[in-house]
């Protein structure tokens, strides 16, 4: 047979080639190779070295990224998935060259069910249009990772962000996923019903896999009604612990804030002179309450009290939609704001999660790190979660700079990992964080992972030399 | 080596024994050979045949579990995890022999961390005597099936019950598990965070996978404050299309309804007899809100206006606990409550789930179905999430009765189906169901969980013969 022939004689390089014809053939102007191209889809907002792929094709719809697939399997070519390449730990880099599949065309709403409450949507839509699309018929999706990430992606990378600690992750509002899996096969992973105990959890099993044990081609979302009453506020503090407390105590207390972020001194006053805000620079909460105007209004009133017992306020609210967005754009743009702080260095951001209790002892003793290591690295967190940023601004061609850098993450995720908690609350795994799989996890569990991913790709083709090594 | 030998020369049963002589130098009492302990550990609370195992072991402690599952893996035999014995569908039967784990005495609780609001609990820890623990400290854990089962077989159901659609199933409320793998080895899943993106969710794969690829032997649970104020409330329906549509409103509203169950007019009349209640005999929805003084009462009036507008009304409300705990009594009767409507026959609980748009729809085609084949069958459901239970009156020794039974069920199956439904919400697959895992999941998906239990489980010894066979 012509590519079992193929296989034995030619190099991984020539394979891809040969793939890359196939598909010339198949899909004609949808498969590029211009090295532009090709380096702007290998991962572009991370410290990691620029791999890039040996192609790009940029998929219509699913037959053509089941056209890729097929191809790569028959030559044993590694296939990396695109969707919007916000990711930050080296997720679409193409160590091993391979055919990048971008999904940024496959992005119509396919459905919209506005009874039950759900959407289903190609992998390329992107949050904001998403939201966009639903706004007239009173429903959102809630998950704000900040960057207006591709759904696909945030499937993929388990992603979070603002909204969080009231409306989950992504792997609490994913229903259901189409994948295209490694042998170019085309599987539903569960109904739209709202629960099930049907079986294997192969939707939790995909979400957050990164793209290594199959490609994601369609996505069921839980939607939700757009709240009555919204209200935005920011309370200072006077410490980064009394802020961590404030939001123990309002968790505990069930008040069911939407949204309650850290910023640290540092990072307010960069948002204070990007977003040309007047802040106290101090530790500050951003939060937001949805609900009825009654229950809008309690919840703020009841959250003021706890944080006043704690030496926080009093908070300045933001009411009118267009003051909230000033509030959630300064948030969202943390990342730019920082790096005017060292003209020159690249901003790499990197997130650690620990239980809620430790907070605040993480927190500290990571701005210690950074002050004794003479760093620039802003705090911003997702509290409510125990998750939190810091944007490290990093000279990444000075090797000492780099190097300190390195050590900085690495110390973060020790502390972390030392706390209970995790190496990422949100980012993922990627290139960046493959060797912290070993310390959190236990070679048990890891090896687990492993006996999965080779059950579940056993070429290892999707995405390779990615969250774990087989 | 003896193992080796053994395992080419003796029958299952000659392995089994050699199992139960090993375990019985090494666990000395703890494991019984007794018929009637071994008969009372495989399914009663279902129409399924008894299946007894070889033995019951009452496992102490993690390396009981671990010395059980290493004897049956040397010798290649089935080991069975069995927590409360409540489950639906044969889970707990031994098909094949083999040993039951019986880990009801370990239920000890090993942490509650208030301030994270988790705790860690041994899997025989049952859900009330849960939060019975809890209660002083203000905390809860809302999962309700009912029934008072451990949190082992809650998580390794992926069980939900009344409280879901406000607080998730278990897969959403498992934090972390330690599990004892196939080959005797303990992994821990997750780290206590709240939420991770660090690789597979090895977590999600064993919440639901019925025992089949690990022995849970320790559950860290979210936990909740226990609500400032509680209210409940009975609303009657004209019928059970109005009762539905008022729930998909009720959702659509953003009202954080608590709990939102449907009991038909057949439920209520043998509720109404065993529970002795004076309820309109009529479709009916029981109802319970939580949160503050204030925001109870606004969820009551802003549902008790949607239920008006289609008929429904008015609600009689429970304030005090223990009215409100005679209502959810009453409901979770529902099973006890239906044995007198046909006196020696035995009641077989079976549940789906579908979209909430479709619910009405299916739940009149199956009161239809009920009729026309002269069953009896009462219908409660946990509507908020599109699932209800349909409570079968069946003479099991009567081949023409029982036939007729299992073509209600299929066809019920088969209906959900159909609608982009489930074959079961939350009881799970078992042995009752495995033969519609192929129509719901397909051939290829179905045969992804088959390589997964390959690959975690290679010589299918973690309870054989349930979910999928390999």
């Amino acid at each position: 047979m012509v590519v079992a022939a193929a296989k034995s004689e030619l190099t991984l390089l020539e394979r891809s080639f040969a793939v890359i014809e196939r598909l010339k053939a198949e899909l004609d102007h949808k498969v590029v190779t211009g090295l532009a191209v090709r380096e702007q889809h290998a991962n572009v907002t991370t410290y990691l070295p620029n791999e890039p792929p040996d192609a790009v094709v940029f998929a219509e719809c699913t037959q053509d990224v089941q056209a890729v697939v097929r191809a790569c399997a028959d030559y044993e070519v590694p296939v990396i998935a695109w969707g919007a390449g916000t990711s930050l730990e080296g997720h679409v880099n193409a160590p091993f060259g391979g055919i990048c599949v971008d999904l940024s065309r496959m992005n119509r709403i396919l459905a919209v069910n506005t009874e039950d409450l759900d959407c289903v949507v190609e992998p390329g839509v992107t949050r904001k249009r998403l939201n966009e699309e639903l706004r007239d018929q009173g429903l959102f999706f809630p998950l704000d990772p900040g960057a207006d990430a591709s759904i696909g992606g945030m499937a993929s990378t388990r992603c979070s962000g603002t909204n969080a600690v009231r409306y989950g992750t992504m792997k609490d509002n994913v229903l259901s996923l189409k994948v295209v899996t490694p042998t170019g096969e085309v599987i539903t992973t569960a109904t739209r019903a709202r629960k099930s105990s049907a079986g294997y959890d192969l939707t939790r099993l995909y979400v957050g896999a990164e793209g290594t044990l199959g490609i994601i081609v369609e996505i069921t979302l839980k939607l939700y009604g757009i709240p009555e009453a919204v209200s935005a506020a920011v309370c200072p503090f006077p410490s980064v612990e009394a802020a961590c407390n404030t939001v123990i105590a309002t968790i505990q207390s069930g008040i069911p804030v939407a949204r309650i972020e850290l910023l640290d001194e540092v990072q307010v006053k960069a948002s204070n002179a990007y977003a040309k805000l007047a802040l106290a620079e101090t530790p500050t909460l951003f939060l937001e309450f949805h609900g009825t105007e009654t229950s809008v209004h309690e919840q703020a009133d009841r959250f003021g009290e706890l944080a006043a017992e704690l030496g926080g306020g009093p908070s300045v609210f933001a009411v009118k939609p267009e003051e909230r967005t000033k509030l959630w754009q300064a948030r969202h743009d943390a990342y730019w704001s920082v790096l005017p702080l060292r003209p020159g260095a690249k901003a790499v951001a990197t997130d650690v999660c620990v239980p809620i209790s430790r907070l605040a002892e993480c927190v500290m003793e990571t701005k210690r790190d950074i002050e004794e290591m003479g760093l620039v690295a802003p705090i911003v967190g997702h509290v409510g979660d125990g998750n939190f940023h810091t944007t490290l601004m990093v000279d990444v061609d000075d090797p000492e700079d780099f190097a300190k850098a390195k050590l900085y993450m690495k110390r973060l995720v020790e502390r972390a990992l030392a706390m209970g908690g995790t190496s990422t609350g949100e980012h993922g795994i990627g290139q960046g964080k493959m060797k912290y799989m070993l310390p959190e996890h236990g070679e048990e569990a890891l090896e687990i992972m492993r006996s999965i991913k080779r059950a579940m790709d056993p070429k290892n083709i999707m995405n390779p030399g990615k969250i774990v090594a087989i």
